[in-house]
């Protein structure tokens, strides 16, 4: 069982928006300041970048440099294909073949960049495609197309592992690779050894998932999960907010569950510290992820394992109260 | 595309208990009483049966002899793993393996007596497989005794087809196999042809599911969907009302996309009628699936395919505004 | 019982952004050409303007004239305490007594705008006054400054009113004015006949409440409903979509409660058409609302109350099922 | 600031039922054991009873004097009128007079057990009071009868306090007193010093509240706070689990604010320990309000009361990770 590496998007400090408040909340930095910033986060050890946002052909090499001399290596890149208007009804999934081909497009550039920066993840998040509205959607085209651009991926690169980022809703009411059952539906369909999963707590919180569960499972039928998204929330939105905020024994049984897994990918901060200082928000996190971490070898992996076998709740009670409050 | 065959539970006009008033809120009838009571449905053609509540070993072919005369096809033979206190642990996936083995036991019986009923469906509800706390399941375990269970029954009578209602929650605070998309991981595990999967509409909801989406996906992978529960609730539990309570425009998008996948099979209520009276509550259950359906076809397929074709969302909305105010 | 009247605010036809879209997925327009736009939407004769955004000390006569001649009225000023990153922790509970005070001012001034602009209703949203995080609030002080901030700004104008305007969450992840019984108790300790509620449909979808009950509490106990915004969601979040696209019944089951409590105020959209045309969203939002309205009255306002009176849930079933599918 | 005293019902140590299993998981013990069964439960010094279960008119002195022998004050009795199929179309507030004069009697009942019981709190939960389907309810009638029933009974026995207990939903679809903020527009109604609100830890969270925040309001707009019922489940259900299992941060928060604003009543366990054993369920669920109780102590409440007024959540973050982690 090895510690835990933690990365973090770079753009973790920068000024958060929202629908309301969209020039953010503080102060927006380039990428200079950002990278800047994360050397200020302790523990921290990875970086993630998003394509376009702060790495293209004309600054991938230059990126490398900075952030490999700020002492970081970059976990994962991050094709942007939901976040300008011409991604608003769907990237792979889109109606128009000119925008599926672009995606598709913009993902392979990504894939590349991952390359040259010795990253082994990209990050398919189809947040974009899904549904609004009753009788919008067209499910199987919608599928189909999914699947095929990501195979597509998958062979341009293999080498560069692609991850899913499931996530129920928003910006679309309804995305269609929306839970852990169905990513593992679509990966079963696209069937490439580089391509599997990624769990984004929140994500999993808010489709009412034990994180826990999700990451076992993933596993278990067919070693499929290779990142984590953590983040915490109320969990009913994806509200972002540091790890450790609400759910300390869920996250508690996630961090046991993906050891017990033999979990050996990066754990990546998905955070929107919209109005708290992104440097503490992300020190904050990682020592949380840390603390509990620290707590479950104190408590006892056999222990653990006993407890769970047991299926005692009360027992479970008492081992987490002892941990916990002394 | 035929006209729906429409089944129902002789349960449903049974007194209805929850956890408070747990003598039911009405008359609580003997079978006989049931299966007179369901005589007085208009449309209702099927009906559903409970292992050991209504057959047995004993009354069988006493059953089929009422339930034909009464002019009813069996449409579904619900084996009880779920409503005594030795299931309250779990059925299939239980730790004590003479529980595990009960309840295979259950279920074959209830294979057997769904064959000599002429009835092809036998319904498997998990309902008390899953968690309540946290640390208090292994997963792993669970699933294993899950798909190898539901393996052994399919193959103990391979004519008779094994449906999987999976359920995000109740009376577990987690059941196990929880949604449309765990369901579809499931059934790819057991793989057999006679093991498939049934939407509860109101389970679908509960999970954040479009049933609509949720039956196409399992026609469109597989030809998986083999029955239908229809109901109603405020989606974020399983309220278990009648149809066209809540949710017009979405069963009208269910029902659509039941006829465009070529769903064939029973059209089956599963409500708890609680406060209300059961002929009624059918009857109209009935009478608004009947009607939205015939609002379909009002409508015209061509035309709604074309809508969603173009994913519009405000030629949809006309379009379904003006079949539904004129 | 008077025919609604319809209202929009003139940003319905502005590009809509997201948090991941901030530059919106339409087209940014200017005020003259925002107003240009409401005219093309049938049955609209009021429109709503935002402090700040559209109006301000300079343009307040020019923007009357403008609309005026448009053939609208001013139905609602908003001030804007929410959409810029000072108003981030807290308007009128903000820590800061500076922002506190330059939130009461801003509500003065749209008081004013909406004096000169012969409007009887300014809006007081307080999406900033809340939290998101366990121990980050005083809720004491918190409602303490919100009370005499209204009262303030109630006593600055009393020909004006403030309508409080509830939300359970967002842009904060809790609101203190979170649903219509905290609205209630506000109310009651600012204790001003100039101040009343506004219920936004989509809010009250949020909070579980059914609207129509919202609604009729607010008035009967104290005649209190002063403003309607009105759009539909899927109900666990402000999705802000347009009105009939989800909940035909409950949407129908408010309309005809308004009458019945003798609500006069204005029928106002507050949609957020993201990937959807402006001008049609509110077409169709007020098509809507006019179709059911009229639903209403072939139904019968006496047989409805008779089938509330009765309080026979499959009365109303078959009622509705009626007037909906014919 | 006093320690908290413990309470429980003695129906917590007896079998729970739901709805699948209504004999119960457990065992069905008389109320004899169920009150020997409390006196194993470290800390706990009160109980509850449960009117014509455990208390009636023939029996109330010998269960005083087994009460008081075992050890025990009685803290609450609470009166059915939800448990039987009478009150399922509501209590105080049913269209029956016959009804709503037996309800009123039933509650007047056991306010003269509980003077007789020397306890001072009577339970007013309306769990059947509300309404199931959209169209089958007068707002209006229901809330005037429910204020006729409480005022007429709050003026039977001016020296016991009656308890509003609310909740969203359960057994109704919705209940009418649902959340914190209509528990407070009811008593501005009622108006009498001898009636105020309990709050039901699992009730606010599934009301998405911040039961800290509705403990903190309840106190200051008026001392209206008689009572706590404490219990934990996942948000969205009334799951009535041990305390402690999930939401450790924001029991922590509630705490605090209780002491804050000099809640000087019980800490009452309303748990339904299914699956459980109901001596250790309880006792858990009194260690984890201990404990917690304990660390605000050692992390000092004025340090606490520091963070909360700066606002600044990462410094709360670092405080509860500081406590709970070391």
């Amino acid at each position: 069982m090895s510690a835990p590496r933690f990365s973090a998007n770079i753009n973790t400090f920068n000024a958060c928006a929202d629908r309301y408040v969209l020039s953010g909340y503080g102060q927006r930095l380039g990428t200079d300041e950002l990278i800047q910033a994360a050397t200020q986060v302790p523990g921290l050890t990875g970086v993630e970048v998003v394509g376009m946002w702060h790495v293209n052909d004309g600054n991938v090499e230059q990126i490398r440099r900075q952030i490999t001399d700020a002492g970081f290596e970059v976990t994962c890149v991050t094709p942007d294909i939901w976040a300008s208007s011409k991604w608003g009804w769907g990237s792979f999934s889109s109606n128009d073949p000119a925008i599926r081909k672009a995606a598709v497009q913009e993902v392979k550039k990504s894939m590349e960049w991952a390359k040259q920066l010795d990253c082994k993840v990209v990050d398919l998040w189809f947040g974009q495609d899904g549904f609004d509205y009753p009788f919008q959607a067209d499910f199987l085209s919608a599928w189909d197309r999914l699947i095929e651009g990501t195979i597509e991926c998958a062979e341009h690169l293999p080498e560069v592992n692609l991850v899913i980022e499931y996530k129920p809703k928003e910006p679309r009411t309804h995305c269609f690779i929306a839970t852990v059952g169905k990513t593992s539906l679509f990966l079963d369909r696209v069937n490439k050894p580089n391509v599997g999963a990624m769990i984004d707590v929140g994500h999993a919180l808010m489709a009412y998932e034990n994180a826990a569960e999700s990451a076992a499972l993933l596993q278990y039928f067919g070693n499929k999960l290779f990142y984590m998204h953590f983040n915490d929330n109320w969990r009913l939105w994806d509200d972002d907010m540091t790890v450790g905020s609400i759910h300390t024994v869920e996250m508690l049984e996630l961090l046991y569950w993906l050891d017990r897994m033999n979990y050996t990918g990066w754990y990546a901060l998905d955070i929107f510290p919209y109005r708290e200082n992104g440097i503490r928000a992300a020190s904050e996190s990682i020592a949380w992820i840390q603390g509990l971490h620290n707590l479950l070898d104190r408590i006892g992996r056999d222990r653990i394992a006993q407890v769970i076998a047991s299926g005692d709740a009360m027992d479970a009670s008492a081992m987490l109260r002892g941990a916990l409050l002394g």
